[in-house]
């Protein structure tokens, strides 16, 4: 168990943005939600898995909707308490613990806010290792759990549980739940004990983004580049520098879906990229051909700051940095292919991992990214 | 206390079709479903809320959606069990009868097969004394009375449960999660006391569609007019004679949505009515101008059968008489024409009772139609 203070939180909220790979929500809502909650709650715990009894009943709060309304409307006050709460009573009053399920601005702080509040600990992990638009794209479904009871709330008093014959239908229960509520609310779900997390989540994620958090920090104290420490923490890839030239974006089913694209600079002179997102960046298309898919994570970082741009933030005229992050290994094995690879969101090739393509290259073009 | 048999099922099935105003669902599926359960599990005992006690917990099991799926779908297995018991688990198990939201061809059904199976009375009424196309239109609503806990159940095997803080919410929530679950599903809501059910309910409404069912029964047996049987049980009024030249139908939102266009013949000559439907018949517009509408019923009965015409059946070519029924006096309050009346839906004018319109006209046409 550690205790984490405000610089941990804002490092985990940095690093956070760039696992999410432009969903998941604005990293600067996530700091002020776990300092908030840090400066009325205390310091919060942090667990690992290996700390939890077997039977220990762990479950994920979350925000869920699109990234766009969270700007206006945030749903971290009583309704995220009236969701969590929703499912506890379903389970009795046994959690004992919470965990993010996703990794992203938001999704990774949201239990920081619950377990503050309540005093239990945040468990060191989520279920993706990214963060993904819907909620059934969790590891815990390679693994045969279910993520029922499903509690939904939003800021009016309204409250849902859903039980579903599979994850599938839990997000498509709640995507329309969600729309109702206007298009963003709270959300808990999958109930799972602790010898379920060591077997089936994301372990150590939340270090994870620590690390990338701190690299970015330390890298700006020191006047140094931030996409190199990154590369280094992450053993990613630069796929593309350039500067924005359009985005496209819409509100559709829930989701903020559309397409960034891309002029290249520095080294990528003369080539474009667009980058589609359904809340997260899914896939990363090179003139005409993509290089870069989930389950890999696709990250538009701004070349100045090095800070993640989420996608609902991404604007003409930035100059932008694509990284290329390899995903959970989870996610590389056939199971986690199909669910959560480039033919779930319609793209019809085959999933190739991204060190294949930029291994050689890419590790020269990570290393030059060094002296930008 | 009384017994139902067979006959008096299918009575009530027959003239739960004439008072659902074109929606509720086909009376042949009911007449099925009522008697199936008769068949399996005996008698249904139909009680009077004089008979509850004041603390009895009575519930409202019913169908939800759109009745064009209901011709290839039937919502009426395993999941209308489940919502039922969903709803009773929330409730600790304290259910104690049943009782129809409203009367349609289907929903006055429904609380029969559930209390068969379970060995619980029926309670003679609803809360609509109609059919209606939204579940917050109930006369509960108009006490105050709340949907919540609100249990929905597909046949897949997945339920969810909701708890709104209106009724309108209720609505809104439910209806997405019917769409989600293939437009048509089973509901079970509106938990309330024997106290409430006597204060708040329509009573009486069961046995008035038996009275209207068995009407049209012995005119047919008789050789006589079954529509003159039906207005004098009512006091309804023929509003419209003629034939159907056009139906247009749509399902959206999950609701089944259109207009039927009629001919005038039979005194109705060089005349013509369009009835617009939500699922139910919400106007009839006689040459431009609306005659009747909620919360009025507005039923099209089949000329030579004298049998109600649901929505999903209307057809080119059918000789049909337009009927309108005065509604429950509940409806005809401030509040009754606000919650049910023709604004809710849309229509900008005043509610206009339809014996100011028929009265005089109406009742001679009425005589008249004894004579077709």
């Amino acid at each position: 168990m550690r205790l984490l203070d405000e610089q941990a939180l804002r490092d985990i909220a940095t690093g956070s943005a760039v696992l999410g790979t432009g969903g998941g929500g604005d990293p600067y809502l996530g700091t002020l939600v776990a300092v908030r909650a840090l400066e009325q709650y205390g310091p919060m715990k942090l667990v690992t898995a290996d700390e939890l009894d077997d039977e220990a009943m762990v479950v994920y709060p979350f925000v869920i909707g699109s990234p766009v309304p969270l700007i206006e409307k945030f749903p971290l006050g009583k309704e995220m308490v009236q969701a969590y709460e929703t499912l506890n009573r379903f389970l009795h009053g046994r959690v004992q613990a919470v965990m993010p399920i996703e990794i992203g601005g938001i999704n990774s702080m949201v239990p920081f806010f619950i377990a503050g509040r309540l005093g239990i600990p945040v468990v060191d992990g989520d279920c993706m290792g990214r963060a993904y638009p819907e909620a059934q794209l969790v590891t815990l479904t390679l693994h045969g759990i279910g993520a029922s009871p499903f509690a939904i709330a939003d800021e009016r008093g309204n409250s849902v549980v859903l039980h579903s014959v599979s994850n599938s239908w839990a997000e498509r229960f709640a995507r329309s739940i969600s729309i109702d509520m206007g298009a963003i609310c709270a959300g808990a779900a999958y109930p799972v004990t602790g010898k379920q997390v060591r077997a089936a989540a994301v372990l150590g994620s939340i270090s994870y983004t620590e690390r990338i958090g701190r690299a970015i920090r330390e890298a700006h104290a020191a006047k140094q580049d931030a996409i190199a420490a990154i590369l280094e923490v992450t053993r990613g890839f630069v796929i593309f520098r350039g500067k924005i030239v359009d985005v496209q974006r819409r509100t559709s089913k829930g989701w903020a879906l559309g397409e960034c694209v891309l002029e290249g600079m520095d080294g990528d002179e003369g080539a474009r990229m667009a980058v589609r997102f359904q809340n997260e960046n899914l896939v990363a298309i090179r003139d005409g051909e993509i290089v870069a898919s989930v389950p890999d994570l696709i990250t538009i970082m701004d070349a100045e700051s090095g800070q993640a741009i989420t996608t609902e933030h991404l604007r003409y005229g930035f100059r932008v940095v694509v990284l290329g992050i390899p995903c959970d290994p989870q996610w590389r094995t056939p199971a986690g292919v199909e669910l959560g690879g480039p033919r779930h969101f319609h793209y019809d090739i085959d999933y190739v991992p991204l060190e294949q393509r930029f291994a050689a290259a890419g590790r020269a073009d990570g290393r030059q990214a060094s002296s930008v």
